[in-house]
């Protein structure tokens, strides 16, 4: 710290995001990144975007916010475009969360929420999920505050059916529900359409997943038009161009390639129906995960012990530590077939040593 | 404004960006952007890192700050990596500034300097320019708080000397001094290499201008380590991916490409001494700009009159209405020797009319 940073942060918590490897060379499944590249029309549609590199990105972004509104079934009008889903997700805490109104999610859930609320200065409380791991809907229904929830969830990957965000709509139109589907495209359901019927929605996508675009940083943010102009008016105070030209070029390629995308989420969900067999096999216990990850444990084995031998094993998957109740699980992305197969024989070489 | 948004925003005022026309026909002088394209470097640096998209970026931004710190002769750990330098900029508020700090800046600068303090909530104070529109120099060797000079500065593109910065840095080396040198790069002289020297410094540089990214979004800051640790630790907190990958690796082709860069710069240079020369000869009063565009009135003549006059003949330049000692003037982009013989035809047109 040097002398000059302001007291303010001292009592900062940074996030840890996964382990980034340069150079060396592990199997890469900590992050819940795709096996695949991004489609061919992605990358030709960045690609011509880079001659053009010297002029400004629109601010409106409005050219990906008519796809996006095209794909989705929905208007321009009723969409943002993000640095990334954590920057939409980051103005939602401060827009609609203040003094009387805490955000409200899971003990168990993606671990940027709490950083967010800080960041903003917006107090939060945690539910507790119940012991098997899935959401406590009822205490969710009565709460006070801005709801938000990651449907799936991370790092459980236990999906909520539509019908239940719509009882949460529904339970106090008063209040803001955050629906945050980062890994809804790999079997969970989503809920963009029920923006046209519920003001209180806001519901976040990212193209880091299921789109091959992580490396791009872009998110989108669906929800009734005053909301989305209450989180414009947020951007255009903070950073008018933030997403830039080539992201916003290779997105519109994206969106234009949905059998690509969606041939790429069958191939990960197949791949995760035989990882997860598998497993179970070898005597791991897993949740219901609907993402492109699994979440497993081994009863007598504490995941990091397991996190340890797999990176010894060059296979990088992520452990928590905190809290304590997931700290014995692995969340393990869902890689290719090759990449499973060598994980289950690196795990089996692990519990028989 | 939707029913959900948090009071704590009602007085929120966003910055207005220039105007970004798409599909209308306009010569482009209000955004400060290059006329010429990326390097060749840059370009087929960021194609090739589109291939590998669905990675996440490098959080660390490392092969960037390493290629920046040999280009700027620093080291990599006194250098951070951020979207655009807007980013670092409003980082430098909310770490270096509080409520026993205001941000000082001058009351004629970057319009955004006011918007970066109120979103981080830290207090301002205005410097008032002198009557010839040169930064007070006295005024801030004495102001207490944190110091943010633009050099040169932004709209009138008039230089401080080296050795002025360096009076701010000696006169009191408990006060942080940031140097935003957006626009050194056409005729400025930069401190970054003053780093070394002064823990009280922090330096910003962006990719938007000499290295014609805009598009990009891509920025630097240069500051003692302990300094740019504290930046680090703001941006772990907020946005761990800040920089996308393939902004990350044509920002280093564009590096690798300083004779490129330079000879753009050495034809905008050439191009501002003949558009000043001929300019004064209409008639203009001219500031005496070392950056990539002029600053220039015309006695008689309002700057919105001769703004609007100037769209509808379809050149585009910058007008501003406030503060009103500015209002008279035009902030005009530096392009090509066509784009400039252009605007001058269409200003002889005007007041001649």
């Amino acid at each position: 710290m040097s002398r000059f940073f302001s007291n303010k942060f001292s009592g900062l918590a940074p996030y840890v995001p996964g382990e980034q490897p340069r150079g060396a060379e592990y199997i890469k499944l900590n992050t819940n990144e795709s096996p695949f590249p991004p489609s061919p029309g992605a990358v030709a549609a960045g690609a011509k975007a880079l001659e053009r590199l010297m002029l400004y990105p629109d601010p409106e972004c409005g050219a990906l916010c008519a796809a996006a509104a095209e794909t989705f079934g929905v208007r321009p009008e009723q969409v943002i475009c993000t640095n990334g889903s954590d920057e939409v997700l980051s103005w939602a805490f401060a827009a609609f969360c203040d003094g009387d109104r805490p955000a409200v999610f899971p003990d168990v859930t993606y671990g940027f929420y709490p950083v967010f609320a800080r960041e903003q200065g917006v107090p939060y409380r945690e539910v507790p999920l119940k012991d098997d791991l899935t959401v406590d809907i009822d205490a969710f229904m009565e709460a006070k505050g801005t709801l938000v929830i990651a449907n799936p969830n991370a790092p459980t990957g236990i999906a909520l059916p539509r019908d239940v965000i719509e009882a949460l709509l529904r339970a106090d139109p008063a209040r803001m529900v955050v629906v945050d589907e980062a890994y809804v495209d790999f079997g969970g359901e989503s809920v963009v359409k029920l923006i046209e019927r519920y003001d209180n929605l806001l519901v976040t996508q990212t193209f880091s997943k299921s789109r091959s675009m992580a490396g791009a940083r872009l998110g989108l943010g669906f929800a009734a038009e005053p909301v989305i102009r209450d989180l414009n008016t947020l951007r255009f105070s903070v950073n008018p161009y933030n997403v830039n030209s080539v992201t916003l070029a290779a997105g519109i390629g994206a969106l234009a390639d949905p059998a690509y995308t969606a041939a790429n989420c069958r191939t990960v969900i197949e791949n995760r129906a035989f990882a997860a067999a598998e497993l179970i096999k070898l005597g791991f216990e897993l949740t219901d995960s609907r993402a492109n990850f699994v979440f497993a444990r081994y009863p007598g084995v504490d995941g990091e012990t397991l996190y340890r031998e797999l990176k010894a094993k060059g296979i990088l998957v992520r452990h928590f530590a905190r809290p304590e109740r997931i700290s014995d699980y692995l969340r393990i992305t869902v890689g290719t077939r090759a990449q499973m197969e060598a994980l289950l024989r690196a795990l089996a070489e692990i519990i028989n040593a």
